[in-house]
């Protein structure tokens, strides 16, 4: 706490570090890769589960709860799924220890070798798709609209807390359909949800695109993202939705009776989005200072920290307080009246700031014979002296006004850092500075991939609003007639 | 659908797994001992979560997310610990799977060995504890009270839909405390909280006891639990709260200053709940017609279905229907109304029933006539008509009525099949009888294992109510000073 955060400017990446351990949000595990998560970054997530369930279940879904472990052969049936996963799995070949009857400790006992090996699911297509065969008929059947939370384990080389984990908490939607048409559909229709959920509840503006065939999904037919700017510059995929066509119905043989009485494979599509979401709200609004929430997803939305000399003045205090809370919380405001003893309110003030909580008001004695009370908003660091009569309603419009600041500051950074470009030095020039650079490519994987050798940024999407226009690829000078959007990306 | 359930008496087993898959509440994979849990099953544990949450949130714990995987070592750090569940243990080996240069298909990649194995966690005592040790250094940092959801695998060999499953969904509260005393009031605050979710949210009533020695938790110095009894007779443990002395303090080395400046090992508890209850629902109130559930776990506690010929009169039904059904929810009620037009009325009153929904409307062209509306009440299949004026309240106070009557109707069960014994014909004649036998017994687990030996039954629990009462035990004659609690177990 005495120790102040590394500065952005100074270290971007060392700043987000120890402000994720220093806030209490995550720290690393004695297992290599995965994370724990501490309570008061669980509080966030938990807050991001709520609003993402009531919207999936507003648009239809409902849970279900599939298997941990996915068998080999499964895994293996689609084959450009286990092309994409297979490298990065971890494999249960055993289901018992016993003592080392060489005095070893305990050991895995070698008779209690699984007859299949087994993997940590990185993800459930397939396991799911092996169920719906049993689920799906007909066309009464259809749709089946399913989401499931859940952990899944992908044994990442390099680990960053929140934004690359061995293991990840995360959700994952699995929908069947009878027609090409309604999947696709339901595959837009989840990208919107997910646009809506970062703009709306995190406060983060993103771009809704299509991924190029180097960046989808193993075992889709089309990839739908939506992407957001970093403080740093650098672009972070947000959410999926990937339009599965039939692939999976296909490898695991899921077929139904149409209305017309012709049996057809079933269309497919899945979406997700993860605890990588922390790390996205985390770069997307903190500063040097630390956190800076969102309203909507801050665990305490106001804390109030009282000023004081000896038993009583706290408690003249508490007895002016004490109603502001009652009826904050009635309103739906999660307050924190922090009366703890140990702390000085400048080390609380402190502590506050770095755990992002969108207003603190601080009520000390002169404030008790004015009438008045301090309140500070995070996002601007702003502090104002008010009348103590009607704070109620101010805190309640404040919190409304610090969800739409922090959106507009962060659309703000995203248009100054976006940048349209027709030449490969410009191209450059606006990738070392940053942000998402819209430049015209040829459409060719490999031009894609040489970009991305050249320079390390990669095509983030194809806007779903982007327009047609005639223009030449910023590497190859081949006709392109729509621009993408790069940048370097985590 | 058409197809019966078989009846209770019958084949109480068999009318149990039946039932489990035909009213959607979970089937088996294709991965042996784990489950899929179906949508609607999915939802009435989404309704327990929620309501133990809170609970645990009103007792003042936080949730967080410790990692899956655990390393053989730190199993091994808690002698009895590992002891319990080396076993049981799903262990993995590799991370990466590879293409077989022999043509053989994905493989295990030999080079992708881990160097230590690593445990899916079984329970996460000794990675919380390890973490633990980071997270306290002072009184100050105590007490710890964190909760955790989460699957764990226990790899058992014989398993059952929601009563034994090689991977479960749970919660686990891991607590740290600076006294002893203070640990065992956190034990027994948490069995206390579980005794009221069981009998004010499941109906089911439950003896609060202490596990003997021989049915401990492995690694703790005392088992809390609670006890139900299933209607075929046999004892279901429902939950368990461990005082875990300072054992675990003691494997990881977690220290505390205290106030008086005295270093000394961290007192723990932890306390689970898992996807077991669901079973003991199942069990404690359904009947030979499918699913009975208490009100205030039921996904849908208000069917409404039409009953009509032709467009017109469906019309007028909603528009009388739509009202009650909009007041309803406001008044926190769930409702469906049912007007789906594939299936017939009749259909649609056995699928409810199977599905246990507490209260059935139904309103055909003479209720519209005559001003009327039929109520079928769940638990007693009991069909009133009534005057559609004034329903709501009458299904209103009907729920509470539901609530209250399968408890009642339980613990009567349960006190019918209690028994008090004192010789060992009387004791085995009862337990033929089925439910809980309270008998003396000397004190030994050698007399405890001989008992089971003899009669499969199980001490299930010494319950804290349990009377001091000189006696002789029922096997050896040996004296004893209280009764314990027999019974044939799940």
């Amino acid at each position: 706490m005495s120790k102040s955060l590394p500065s952005r400017s100074e270290n971007y990446s060392e700043w987000y570090n120890e402000l994720v351990k220093r806030a209490d949000l995550a720290e690393n595990s004695a297992v290599r890769g995965c994370m724990i998560i501490k309570p008061y970054g669980y509080s966030i997530w938990e807050k991001m589960q709520r609003a993402l369930d009531d919207m999936f279940k507003e648009t239809g879904h409902t849970n279900a709860y599939f298997p941990l472990f996915i068998p080999k052969s499964f895994l293996s049936k689609e084959a450009s799924h286990v092309e994409g996963f297979a490298k990065e799995c971890a494999v249960v070949t055993h289901y018992r220890l016993k003592n080392d009857p060489n005095g070893g400790g305990v050991i895995v006992d070698p008779d209690a070798k699984l007859e299949e090996e087994l993997i940590v699911r990185p993800t459930s297509e397939t396991v799911i798709w092996s169920t719906y065969k049993n689920w799906i008929q007909s066309y009464r059947d259809l749709p089946l609209l399913i989401n499931q939370w859940a952990n899944v384990v992908r044994w990442e080389m390099r680990t960053r807390l929140f934004l690359r984990t061995a293991e990840f908490l995360w959700q994952e939607g699995h929908t069947a359909h009878a027609t090409k048409q309604e999947a696709i559909e339901e595959t837009e229709q989840m990208l919107e949800v997910y646009a809506d959920f970062a703009e709306n509840f995190m406060a983060m503006p993103v771009v809704k695109g299509i991924k190029t065939a180097n960046e989808r999904f193993a075992g889709a037919d089309e990839t739908y993202c939506i992407e957001a700017l970093m403080q740093d510059g650098k672009a972070l995929q947000a959410g999926t939705s990937h339009f599965l066509g039939q692939n999976f119905a296909k490898a695991f043989d899921v077929k139904f009776l149409s209305k017309e009485n012709q049996l057809d494979y079933v269309w497919g599509t899945s979406w997700g989005v993860s605890t990588r979401l922390m790390g996205a709200l985390i770069m997307a609004h903190s500063d040097d200072q630390g956190l800076v929430l969102p309203p909507k997803l801050a665990p305490i939305q106001v804390v109030i920290v009282p000023i004081y000399k000896g038993e009583d003045q706290l408690n003249a205090i508490k007895e002016k307080v004490n109603p502001l809370v009652k009826s904050l919380r009635k309103q739906g405001v999660s307050v924190k009246f922090d009366v703890s003893e140990n702390q000085s309110p400048g080390f609380k003030f402190a502590e506050y700031e770095l755990k992002g909580v969108p207003i603190r008001l601080a009520i000390g004695n002169r404030d008790m014979e004015n009438g008045t009370i301090e309140l500070a908003r995070r996002d601007t660091r702003e502090k104002t002296s008010m009348a103590f009569e009607g704070i109620e309603q101010v805190v309640v419009d404040t919190l409304t006004d610090i969800q739409e600041k922090i959106y507009a500051k962060a659309l703000a950074f995203r248009t100054e850092n976006t940048h349209v470009v027709n030449t490969w030095d410009e191209f450059n020039a606006k990738l070392d500075a940053g942000g998402f650079v819209s430049a015209h490519w040829d459409g060719t994987s490999e031009t894609e991939d040489k970009i991305k050798d050249l320079t390390k940024a990669t095509i983030r999407c194809i806007p779903l609003d982007a327009k047609e226009e005639a223009g030449q690829c910023i590497l190859t000078g081949n006709p392109s007639n729509k621009r993408v959007m790069f940048a370097r990306a985590y």
